[in-house]
């Protein structure tokens, strides 16, 4: 957080009804402290008496100095992908159920953001992958992940056959249900499931995941985020496959597309409370053993 | 085999221009033995010049003593399961790649299919799963499968959410991609690749393995192969769920649908020569390490 | 349990000194029954006060109709194999931390006990492992085992080879940490954190899992419990190995031992109070997801 | 490779008959290139004839330019270990199987040498680890890996418990047979076998990986290399527990002792001939499926 804060977006949970009360409290709040609000439009569509403007997605993030996000973690994905070119601060509040990205719950929000903004946080940054798909030489979609990019087969196909490169280097051929490249964020969500190694949220790496590989000995392998990785998509079995970004968003793909995965130029930068610890949130979120 | 053999079907993998002359040196061989023979009516499009009549998939099963068939593991699951009901024996030939099914060469079957001929053979019964889908207290869609039953996440779900039963007593609930029901014989498929166990093919159990859980201490289950499995589809997030059988048919799935997998009524019969070990194969298959 | 219930014979964990409080308890409640009771001799030292007499270990199993446990799982594995013989059904009872086999609570044991005394339980047979070790021709020792036979590389050694038959059929030769061979019950306990399946407790099986096996395709294996298990420990490299039973007994190996795990000819009884369902002790135990 | 090579240090397997046939070929190859050559003293043991002076391990390392090692991964591990703080780049030959550090044939090791020696090469820089063991507030072992630093059970005992920090964050408390904390050059090694990631080996990481944990949510976690790992071994059962060194070096641990692990002051320099890849030296080590 470079720069003093005059003005903070608000970004809801669509379609949750909880989440409205929440945000008038925080709007409140903010307020109350002389700060201008900026409503995330397709929030204020839900938000009912908003004292504050509202802008579309795509034109809030140059206004704004400091967002918060009151939902869960798919939520704050979702905003972080989009305010990326803005380099705009990210607080995440969750609606009861702990995230390993919204760490603030929402009963002591105004506390803990009253802290935030009278300085006593802690930055994070966290990397942000891009990814291009590549078809007879062209570039025929691109979009940015927080978590992970996957290239998974379809529905009704049995499975498909792709070719990992890493750097222009072959590393594996391998068939199976798909493929995970996975940010350290995103290492404790669906990469884990998949028996992905947890990254510490800071490391300079990414996880590249098999899922379900028909080769016993495919594990999964971890490279600087330095380094490009390219997933071939050599033979689609009966049916399409697919590109996922976050689970979010998705795209078709076709026989010899050429997906490229690669650190973004932007970055993800989380603010939290002082004395927070990653490993904590780990501990409760997975079920780890307490101290003995 | 519980009857002398009069009358053999010939199954070929469809489509596959290299089947034609196997299946030509087959038929000839087991003319020259006095023999008849019958053709999948499938295969005999694909079978020009065959000296034999040919019959329905349907029908066929009525009419033969001995099943021969020449493809890949995926070719067999198919006929076997379509064959069940009629008790016939089932030899499996492979083009050139081993397979956990079809375990004799190409290039020696002559040789080998005439010892088991011959009565230098050995008998493996397989069980074969059932399954039936309830949606309202109605039956909507039966199937059987060799291998396995999944139920699966849609390609642009994110996830499903279903509960298991083992007998009617609550197993679990799991958020993920989706779970498998394995018999013995699809234990070394789809199943493994997802982390469940490898079950000795004659064993009578049933392996329920977890693809790609959330929650991370789900692990495989094997239970008996008199128990019957539920899995009620309790949430199908945004898209529509699936159930598949053996890879090879499937079903889509509404919320609070529930798909009941047992053991089937009917059993696959395979006819192996003599000597030969399930254990051999798997560490071919698998590329175990050999005798130190 | 088909004899009527005269004498009930109590173990209690060894310097566990709450155990004695509520072996008083339960001795009272006994007694008031008109019930004999017999104290285990290790038991019996720790309890004083006692008004029943007590027996030697080895002895006795010939005098009770029913055993009660009062500790954890570790007490129970350890009294069922020494009762094994004598076909005396288990009651388990554990000291606050629900167990595997010890599912009663301490708190309410006597109305619990009352209702199995009564006639309102359920009981559950479960398989024992029988293993014994040769050595040049000669069985150099025999043990027992509840939850699992194990041979492992000792302390020092980087690992241990093996080789693996089943029914005298070679299944693999493998080079790692060692090897364990579980019964059903014991494959929630060693097993389970080794990469094992879950075996239903009633099951007719072992599973057969290497431990940080060096080549990455062994995977555990599903055998029928008729079968014989040999384990041939053919290199050991710098140092000795060991074979354990329950994690409860060693002996140590040479090479060229072959240690030989099949099903026992005694069973363990176990009994529970009538409706307990196995699944609910694995959700509980394992964390599992509950009922959405 | 800063400055002019003059001098090699020959290193050869100890007790291993062939490789003195390779040794006398090399020394002849060097000399014949004008090079000093200086045998290691164990290996010169073993070496007669050689023509060459011989030196302690652990005063050649001040002497020499570079180091040639003949034998398998784990002469290497030994070898670099204690050449580490002279900064001696070396040289991999194996004796016929291709190891992950040993990556030059036998048979070619004067051509492959050769064109090292005439520039024709790649250096590649691995971190090393660098262990303390504190008892009581001082220091009572140090030890060196390049591999992994274990901390285990020992033989006879079920498990240890011992709780994990970094960087002084309490990260778990862990019940098991042990951890492995390894390098990016280790994690092909023994945490493979145990579940762990494969790191890129120039990854600026550690792998911290559970043997056998009894909590089944505990996956591997991977962290910068410029954090330190705390282990504290929080309760031996019953017997004691030990931590190794690249499995060549042992140190008996006691209860409430701790270790801790961070990046050595120190690296290691391989020399590999031009046009290397480490993902094909993977996928021949771990049989993972070749270019489709």
């Amino acid at each position: 957080m470079d720069k003093k804060i005059k003005t903070v977006g608000l970004f809801g949970k669509y379609q949750d009804q909880t989440v409205v009360e929440h945000l008038r409290r925080l709007e409140e709040f903010l307020l109350g402290r002389k700060l201008k609000v900026l409503l995330d439009q397709a929030t204020a569509e839900h938000f009912p008496g908003s004292k504050s403007p509202s802008r579309p997605r795509a034109a809030i993030g140059s206004e704004i100095d400091l967002a918060v996000v009151v939902g869960g973690d798919g939520t704050l994905l979702n905003v972080a992908r989009e305010l990326a070119p803005h380099h705009v601060p990210i607080i995440g509040v969750n609606l009861g159920r702990l995230g390993f990205l919204t760490d603030i719950q929402a009963e002591t929000m105004t506390t803990e953001i009253g802290k935030i903004l009278g300085g006593d946080y802690q930055t994070e940054t966290r990397l942000l992958l891009h990814a291009e798909v590549m078809r007879k030489g062209r570039i025929v979609h691109t979009a940015s992940a927080f978590n992970d990019v996957i290239v998974a087969k379809g529905e009704l196909a049995r499975m498909i056959e792709f070719e990992t490169f890493v750097d222009g280097e072959f590393v594996h051929s391998i068939r199976g249900d798909g493929i995970i490249i996975a940010s350290p964020t995103g290492s404790t969500a669906y990469a884990l499931s998949s028996g992905g190694p947890i990254l510490h949220p800071t490391l300079d790496a990414i996880a590249i995941v098999p899922i379900c590989p028909h080769t016993l000995s495919n594990r999964p392998i971890v490279i600087s985020s330095d380094s490009i990785v390219e997933i071939l998509v050599s033979r689609i079995a009966e049916q399409h496959a697919y590109s996922a970004y976050d689970g979010q968003s998705t795209f078709t793909l076709q026989d010899h597309d050429r997906v490229y995965i690669r650190r973004s130029e932007h970055e993800v930068e989380l603010l939290h409370p002082s004395g927070r610890s990653h490993f904590e949130v780990m501990r409760i979120k997975l079920h780890w053993g307490r101290k003995l």
